[in-house]
């Protein structure tokens, strides 16, 4: 099964897919799309839809992941972050792969063991997991690699679906 | 000239396409997509995003108006709303529509003359401008239509384009 993590934000938008045979994962690619902000706020969202595209045309993943629950620092900085977030759903729906949400206390959890771990201690395990050389840079790829690998972990336990 | 006014809402997305020449406005359709809490949050924004494409493919408006300053009551809200937003603005850039996005006050003030007008009076002035039988229902459809008057006037003062 192949995942496809986002780690969404209005700046630096990551992404990871993760590829997971019973133990065993592998990064399939990982990065981040970064957006100036100079671009008018739909182009931005359409670089990361294109990207998107691109990576699900490619590797096909059954799922897409994004973070759940979410705290914003205000009323503005969730503004835009739900624009990017919907400029993702919006493109999974489009090309019919389910959105999973998954709270970044069960992607910690599911990555470090520990709900409240720190990035950088996701960035190790994560390195780790996937047996990749150095730790995947930048953090928001990482994160996003987290919850690819979060969504095969639920997906054995067979909860996978879109959320309500 | 043709502009389509978006009045976004998690659960209910007003639109209206309005035709002007010169000082005459008329209504080519308006109406609003409401969506069910029960849906999953990527099916409803695809179905705007439908709705949109299909709007766009029958009246072909040379500009997209979003309403743009905007104050959420708390993160969580405001995170919804951008969700919707995202999935407005990315449809208009898939399709090479421009989005313009216009203050509140400043919808208010084209229409009505005032920018803290009630949003009655703004549907009343709308049901005026664009000659209609009755005020225009629901009231996120009024404001759509009020957001496309304002995008064709700001046209004729030759500052449409896609905002920074």
């Amino acid at each position: 099964m192949i995942a496809l993590g986002v780690d969404s934000g209005s700046r630096c938008t990551g992404y990871g897919v993760v590829e997971g045979r019973g133990p065993a994962h592998r990064a399939l690619a990982f990065g981040a799309v970064r957006l100036s902000p100079d671009l008018p706020h739909s182009e931005r969202l359409a670089l990361i839809g294109e990207r998107l595209r691109a990576l699900i045309g490619e590797f096909h993943p059954e799922v897409l992941a994004l973070e759940g629950v979410f705290m914003a620092e205000n009323a503005q900085s969730a503004l835009k972050l739900g624009q990017v977030r919907g400029a993702v759903m919006l493109t999974a729906a489009q090309v019919g792969v389910p959105v999973l949400e998954i709270s970044p206390a069960e992607v910690k959890a599911a990555v470090t063991g520990y709900g409240r771990a720190e990035k950088v201690q996701v960035q190790k395990m994560v390195q780790a997991i996937l047996g990749l050389p150095k730790p995947p840079t930048p953090l928001d790829a990482s994160d996003a690699l987290a919850l690819a690998i979060c969504a095969l972990a639920r997906s054995r336990l067979g909860s996978v679906g879109a959320p309500r």
